[in-house]
């Protein structure tokens, strides 16, 4: 029996980023950025007005005061597609619209309010500091600077920064290409009429829709059945369009049991029993894909649909955060008081689909859903976290400190 | 001036979830159901062999203890795939694969490594109890039992229990399409070569991105001009894709800003001045579209980045959370100490771009970025919250305790 930490171990060893390729900006949101980005110029490229009003210098204003306003005639007005700045006359005031170019020798933008919005000559009723009312050249950015550090997810701000410096590609981890395979002669597809001896395929579209959450491009292959020679074909197809393989079903110790035979000669594929429940049964490995360059990571879990998702979460998950290229793979786990108790499988870390509650100030509970020894899909579609309990533990007694490992929110 | 709650009210008012449709399982996944979800039959539909091995009546294996195996003959072998379940014979056992209809008169199956494998007779060498290895009919779900309820997001398990049970289709609140629409005559597409007077688009790809990061279908409108007939038509265009309007820019003081007139006329817009920092400036509203039953909301945002972000936040992301369906509309806020002092604009709620750190166990921190009255795209570019400050407080000092709305995570 394989412990989690090594089999994992094994399973990040594999898992490398993606090659970096330059992308478009509306492609590249929700990527990792490969390279640190510097600023190719910097914004603005030089001092604007921060609002619309009256671009003057300061201290022609400094002797207003309530009831005493400060008469300056407007020598122009300047919008914000002015090509080039002004220069201002001495004790002249310049109608600036915002993002205009600030006149030479102006400091200050005397906002609108403040004036009475006058077009030959303005009053301005109050004194505004020098400074306010403009953006300097490089307030956003500073041209060489780091605007965006490798690593970071680009998110709508880091697209809003690179717009804004007018570029039109960035360098990233583009997203992890995933071909989700389940195989099974029992198993029918969504929609298809019920019929005695078949199920619908659940881990399928599942696993497909979990892989997609984390930020890959997945979809499901076809069913395919339990021969050998089928199977071999489907992963060899399947192989050249992905950067990972997740297959599902057809692990058991049946002579139906196809996936150990096609994969066990490929690659580095090994199958283990992994000290987890549900679970155990998993096969990993990686197969070389011709003129590529990074071998291909490959799943074998469980068809059991709630064992097919822990494995996913422990194991498939972190990989391809690992492939998508974040430093942090795992997800948050927080310390949870049991409210209920239950029996643990000796030897094994359980994974229990539970309702977690409370607030980082009031503590946490978690609540464990469906039977703990039998866990069911019913109970994981209902589930926000899963009780996690150690290997060592026999019992969770109510009160207890278990870990919880929260999933993504329902709602 | 208009409070940022009597504000969000007027917005949330007018934010109807959109009408729910019947869409396939893989277009469902990410959006919000619509109605309680019912199992139209019990999974499994019958009891089932939870893993491989030898299904037999528990009363015939009582008598096994370390050393004193029982033997069984073996009956026949029963798949996954078979459409009926056989009877079970007297003091027999019947090889089943996982997923296997149990036979009628077990009760348990024994796994496989609890024996010595047989084929033609099995010696059982560890007792187990009645009901191990055996899936009830209804185990997963019961005919008729509610399995998702209405409001709850469509992951990953709650895709897998829907395609287990044989749906197609789900009916769900479809995702909001948001058309963003960048206006200013100074604005140039991401790409275009830098000119005087000529400022990138930075809003346009970033609201696309904040919107599609909440689960909206968006896309950006080619820029608009600042001329009224030119405007008008752009957002007539745009009404009948969108189910939310998100217009970016034009709405200063001066004579080229021309959002405000084309707006003013339409449906239910105003525009107002908000209490908070930076931003202020905000047109609201609703058009009738026609041949629709739900009228439109449009915001005009702030050409500023930053205040385009927070009034996004702030306003915008809400309302598309309920448009989508969801019952919670708001981000995780948490009380922080603040590790630096800074300035607020008095009578407004400010709005600081800053780096969060710490642990529910151990409190957190928030350091602003930039300058606090001063926000800049620099800045959020690398924030992971906005440090939130009430509209009595003219200044934060180090150590006091302010909000942190946290935005997605960076990596």
């Amino acid at each position: 029996m394989r412990s989690i930490q090594d089999q994992l171990q094994a399973v990040l060893a594999a898992a490398r980023p993606v090659h970096p390729l330059d992308v478009v900006l509306a492609d590249a949101a929700g990527c990792v950025l490969a390279e640190d980005l510097r600023a190719p110029v910097s914004i603005p490229v030089r001092a604007i007005a921060a609002h619309d009003g009256y671009a003057l210098e300061s201290g022609a204003i400094a002797q207003v005061a309530p009831g005493r306003p400060v008469v300056l005639p407007v020598a122009h007005d300047v919008g914000a597609d002015a090509a080039e700045p002004l220069r201002l006359a001495p004790a002249h005031a310049v109608r600036v619209s915002s993002g205009a170019p600030l006149p030479v020798g102006a400091d200050v933008v005397v906002p609108v309010p403040y004036t009475d919005r006058g077009t030959a000559r303005v009053e301005v009723h109050r004194v505004v500091a020098a400074g306010d009312g403009v953006r300097a050249a490089g307030t956003d950015a500073r041209e060489g600077d780091v605007v965006i550090a490798s690593g970071v997810r680009l998110g709508a701000s880091q697209i809003g920064i690179a717009s804004a410096l007018g570029l039109r590609r960035l360098r990233v981890h583009p997203k992890p290409r995933v071909v989700v395979l389940p195989v099974g002669d029992e198993l029918i597809e969504a929609g298809a009429p019920p019929r005695a001896g078949r199920v619908h395929d659940a881990n399928g579209p599942m696993l497909t829709t979990a892989a997609q959450a984390v930020g890959a491009s997945a979809h499901r292959a076809a069913i395919a059945r339990d021969d050998r020679t089928a199977l071999r074909e489907a992963i060899e197809d399947q192989l050249v369009r992905a950067d990972l393989l997740i297959i599902t079903g057809g692990l058991g110790d049946g002579p139906d049991d196809t996936v150990r035979d096609v994969l066990a000669p490929l690659g580095t594929v090994r199958f283990d029993h992994v000290a987890m429940s549900p679970g155990q049964r998993l096969g990993f490995g990686t197969v070389e894909k011709e003129g590529d360059r990074e071998p291909v990571p490959i799943f074998a879990l469980p068809g059991d649909p709630v064992a097919a998702m822990v494995a996913f979460e422990v194991f498939v998950r972190p990989a391809l955060r690992a492939i998508a290229g974040y430093a942090e793979l795992f997800r948050t786990t927080l310390s949870a008081t049991a409210t209920a108790e239950w029996a643990v499988p000796s030897g094994l870390r359980q994974f229990v689909p539970a309702t977690l509650t409370g607030t980082p100030g009031g503590g946490y509970r978690v609540t464990p859903l469906g039977d703990p020894l039998h866990t069911d899909l019913g109970s994981l579609a209902r589930a926000n976290a899963f009780a996690v309990v150690g290997e060592r533990a026999t019992r969770v007694a109510a009160g207890d400190a278990v870990h919880a490992l929260v999933l993504d929110s329902h709602g």
